[in-house]
């Protein structure tokens, strides 16, 4: 595999842009915000769509408002490969989460023109919209659209201003109504492989330097609304209460423990409680919470979405708080391709390099580019397993690796039938 | 007491009172707000000066704000018979919490002069300034202001804005620097009596129209400050986890479980939950908790205090998140003085009327004016129990009979010796 030491990337190239993009932030949050429809985000897209431009990748923003680079292959057209990952962050996140992977195959791509090196399949490079979760519960904005996922359901959910996400978009120049046509299909990937941070301390714990992922984990998320009664809080007496935050926290302890006690890979947060009238010595009478659940094995998921609305249910009964429960979003677990999984671990190890199996607890576009064909990521060490906070960080080196495992995958997997993905 | 049915209030004037002083709301918030220095507060306050002036009782307002009218006494001047409570509101509070002891001080000495009634002591009414839980985190401003327990360290605190306390006063018309100055001393007060409505279901529940009020529970409100880690909710396994929501939950439960278990009587509230980042996908770092618990038992609410501040360390740190407490107020129960609950007691007894000893849960003026002379409170029922909401509630029968004890009250402290109190 001689030819594939020539694309190894310019490690220093890599860690300037991803500086560069690091610069766009909104600086009147904490950390490195840069988050979907801001104008920190705007403003970082015509930066990487002039590097898209740079790198030979001629890029198109199509109507879901994805960046879009293509550099031909010998074939002329049909399945391309295709790569790639979002630039859009969490407020207070940091600068490596979707942006390593974006960066890295625009990397890939200039690395196979500066060396002459022609595959055979198009090679596309796509920054998605808008991965993060949002206040319009739903992410993965671009990357659905591609895969045809996207909806005239999605565009009308709101945020908390309420302001449609289908305006949203329109306000940030996409076409929402034409994005939910412009889908791909599966004649148009030959197959779809993600760099990412793994943004948790598996890797680092066990010292592999290449983590191959075997599924995404599904993800489902809730808004449970508590509707209490409010009061004088001297004067209630305890045993007349119908009190809505304390309800509220007990099924954040409730989410908490049942994931603690999956015996799968499983994680359950509380993301934020909302609570009226929140003042000293009221009662308060209306509370809502936001929490998820994830996991690789979509049958723990499942009776864990079931137990964890069973078990809120009959604790706000007894304390007479009326309980709503709505599912923001549902998103099954996504195993990874077995040939393509194959194709990177022969790469890390055609390379010299250490990896490991290891699951995603996080989201990924890759989940939603399954459906167009045989999928798989690669992900590189986080330092102390951090991620969606400030001090995100991933070693140069790990990021030069994981890009060279990422060139190479694609070389193999340009080589493979489509019959043996 | 035949010369006491003579000083039965005008109820058709004072519920017109009622109702025109409700007019004076925020109308952008919900319920009945009129929040002490909001400018729907401002606007009542010059409404309520000059129902003192009609009333006869020439209004003054002292340096910290309070609304103080005197109608003279025979014996022209010493220890005055003082009455009165607040007329500011919880925000989305009701129509009647304090307001009706500052309209049934009016109207007693309305009928005092309508009917040339002539006690030998002043009668003074006070409409307290801000006498409500604010954002300061100090209740009773005026009040303590009179009773010389109002400090600079007060005037120093703070609102979620930043605005201290002292400017805020300065703002709405009064002079901190000398309220601080402007205590009124023993040889002022003959005694205090405060008609208030229950706020509390034991009235209501038991069929007794006025409550002799044991004792005025003492307060504690605290601030719990939790710093946890953040970090990725899908990828950061349950047991790397420092999540300072889960903690701030776990908090609220045990601010419950201790009131819940107290062989006294004794509540505890959560009132309200901050967070950040408090967005899907990103575990919580820092969360603040305002809480308070209550008691009319001094040694209880003295224990439960230390308790919940163990409980709460140890579940903290178990978590390995960190805790900093901060009391914000604390303030011992305030038990009522014997002789002037016997002048009550008689008083209803007199006018046929049906009485029991309560305890009242909420804290009041008349907790500071204690400081000044013996001091008694007259309760009137809450329908359903309910306060501090808009469906606050008592009927205009009970605040008229309430008024009435209020008035032989007064009547009968008027002949009693100051040995006797």
């Amino acid at each position: 595999m001689a030819d594939l030491d020539v694309l190894a990337p310019d490690s220093g190239r890599l860690a300037e842009r991803l500086a560069r993009l690091s610069e766009y932030h909104d600086s009147t949050l904490p950390g490195w915000s840069r988050e979907v429809f801001s104008e920190s985000y705007r403003a970082s897209r015509e930066w990487t769509r002039s590097l898209f431009a740079e790198a030979g990748l001629n890029p198109t923003v199509d109507a879901a408002g994805n960046i879009i680079g293509r550099l031909p292959g010998r074939a002329g057209g049909g399945p391309a490969l295709v790569t790639g990952s979002h630039t859009d962050t969490v407020q207070n996140g940091g600068r490596y989460d979707g942006i390593v992977g974006v960066l890295a195959g625009v990397e890939v791509a200039q690395r196979l023109r500066e060396t002459g090196t022609r595959l055979d399949h198009d090679l596309v490079v796509v920054d998605f919209l808008g991965e993060e979760a949002n206040e319009f519960g739903i992410s993965c904005m671009g990357s659905r659209a591609v895969a045809g996922t996207l909806t005239a359901d999605h565009l009308d959910r709101v945020d908390g201003t309420g302001l449609r996400l289908g305006t949203a978009m329109e306000r940030f120049g996409s076409d929402p109504d034409a994005a939910l046509g412009q889908a791909w299909g599966p004649s148009d990937v030959h197959g779809y492989v993600e760099l990412h941070i793994e943004q948790g301390p598996l890797l680092e714990r066990s010292g592999h330097g290449i983590g191959v992922v075997t599924a995404i984990a599904g993800i489902d998320r809730l808004l449970a609304h508590f509707a209490g009664r409010t009061g004088h809080a001297g004067t209630t007496p305890m045993g007349d209460r119908h009190d809505a935050l304390v309800s509220a926290a007990a099924a954040v302890l409730t989410v908490e423990r049942i994931a603690c006690g999956a015996p799968v890979h499983g994680v359950a947060t509380s993301g934020h409680i909302q609570s009226t009238p929140g003042s000293m010595g009221v009662i308060t009478d209306q509370a809502r919470l936001w929490a998820e659940i994830r996991s690789v094995d979509g049958s723990w998921l499942h009776g864990a979405r079931r137990q964890i609305v069973e078990e809120i249910a009959a604790e706000t009964r007894a304390r007479g708080v009326e309980l709503d429960v709505e599912w923001l979003s549902d998103q099954d677990p996504v195993p990874t391709a077995e040939a393509v999984r194959d194709v990177i671990s022969g790469a890390a190890e055609g390379l010299g390099l250490s990896w490991r199996a290891v699951p995603s607890g996080a989201g990924h576009d890759a989940a939603h580019l399954a459906r167009l064909g045989p999928m798989g990521m690669i992900f590189v060490p986080s330092v102390d397993g951090r991620s969606h906070c400030p001090e995100e960080m991933t070693a140069p080196e790990d990021i030069a690796t994981g890009t060279h495992v990422l060139a190479a995958t694609l070389v193999q997997l340009d080589k493979s039938p489509a019959r043996a993905l």
